[in-house]
């Protein structure tokens, strides 16, 4: 099947991840490989790494896109990696590759990741990552779509494909 | 002076400001250029042109750069236009060209320029913008400092940088 | 097998090529797969389709990195697509992702690529392309090793990986 | 004058350059300050100091857009700077932010900038630079336009652009 055809989902998530946030990556890339998604992240470690390896194991593809110039920073579960040597700036090229996005947890650089994909019109999912809202509202930011769960973030992305 | 000896602060907010906000960024601009600090911004409307105005106007110098390929989007206010051609990845390089933030409202575009620079260590000053509570935590994320005003602002940025 | 562990080579050359640097680009995208390496492309038609298209007929993985921002763009034999939205700043992800760099024919485009290609230190190997020599010398700079055919570019890439 | 009305010319060159290409890009920076140009660089040694070093003694302004992610790397006739953090990418940027570029000496990454320019249709004038031919063909590529000296360069670009 050619790239065109098929659906990109990017997980984000921190490197430096819990073991919680970890289990959950993995059970969204093993559900995002099982529903023919290529599983795009950062390449690194944590969410990165759980969730392509939850992908590979369930005989998925993944992309890793490295903040670095250097393939070796790859987790051993990324099956193609682009060393972009843009630092965070490849954040929004992470974003740019993806369909829709799954962010399990998070940090900064999640958020950035998080509002790239916003700003672009993707679709973005959250599994207890950041919570926003504007400067005088006393309500949040409905842009997150909010899942307890792998199963049901996997389900409200596809649904907002 | 030469580039290193300067301080350069991004103002980022929406192009499409409410007129309070370009206010508040034109003053925000004229204030960085009195304490001698290039304007960095993403180089189009709304806060990004009131800063760029607010600058130059107070004889300081302006640096935009632009998302798309061709200058001619860059807002009259400009000194120096850098038209990235890197879509909204050029957020990352307004971020990383400045040694601080100041954010004046924001939509997306602008969570995207906070959350990088968090991400990079810069200070971040935020008047009328995002507020950010992580998962779990009853409490706002304390990364981006909260000012009522142009003057403030500044002020809290200077003692951070 | 992961990511780090595979050899990457880049094919690069001109959208608009002839018959012939089309049926040349398909061999070297062939044996390249045959050597069990991932064919990195510009992702666009010509001699980037070519060489798609032989290593995916041969079994292999193609990675294409365009310029746009959406993957339609992508000629139908890339596996994975990364629409960098870059313009043309891409193909210095195209080379840096690469291991080395063949080069079939070639227009400016292609010639920016062996040039970053030898500013990284990565070998490039071409066949039909460019001619380069420095001012005041009287002899071809060295920089591009010289092929007849696909099955000598490919073994003198090996070569020098 | 804004940003927009302003002439942009790219002068690239080796960072260990000859003290003679040293000293044309000087002349070749002062003359273009001369014109009202910003005289845009990649920010580091060589030819692009001596270029900024002529335009800021000439009165101009002078951008410099770097590698790495870090300011300090500028050298110190640069006015404002940009630390892109894209490596070798950054040189489709200089590119692009400029209207026309003149080339002394060079080294692979000059090239880059010279073949990324005609790519993207902006005249380059060259001065002891890169000599290119097309596979096949007897003749040189026409695409750089030849100067013997920093006075003809900047009248040959201004003709051109």
């Amino acid at each position: 099947m050619n790239a065109v055809a098929r659906v990109y989902v990017a997980v984000v998530g921190p490197s430096a991840a819990s073991a919680e946030e970890e289990r959950v990556a993995s059970d969204v890339g093993r559900l995002l490989a099982g529903r023919g998604a290529i599983v795009v992240t950062g390449g690194l470690d944590g969410v990165m790494a759980a969730a392509s390896r939850g992908a590979r194991e369930a005989g998925g593809t993944t992309l890793g896109m490295l903040p670095g110039t250097d393939r070796t920073g790859a987790n051993p579960w990324v099956d193609v990696a682009v060393p972009t040597g843009m630092g965070e700036a490849r954040n929004a090229l992470v974003v740019r590759t993806a369909d829709g996005v799954i962010a399990v947890g998070g940090e900064y650089g999640t958020l950035s990741e998080i509002a790239l994909a916003l700003k672009l019109g993707r679709p973005v999912v959250g599994i207890g990552t950041w919570e926003l809202s504007r400067a005088g509202s006393a309500n949040a930011d409905v842009g997150i779509a909010r899942a307890p769960d792998a199963d049901e973030a996997v389900r409200l992305l596809f649904e907002r494909l």
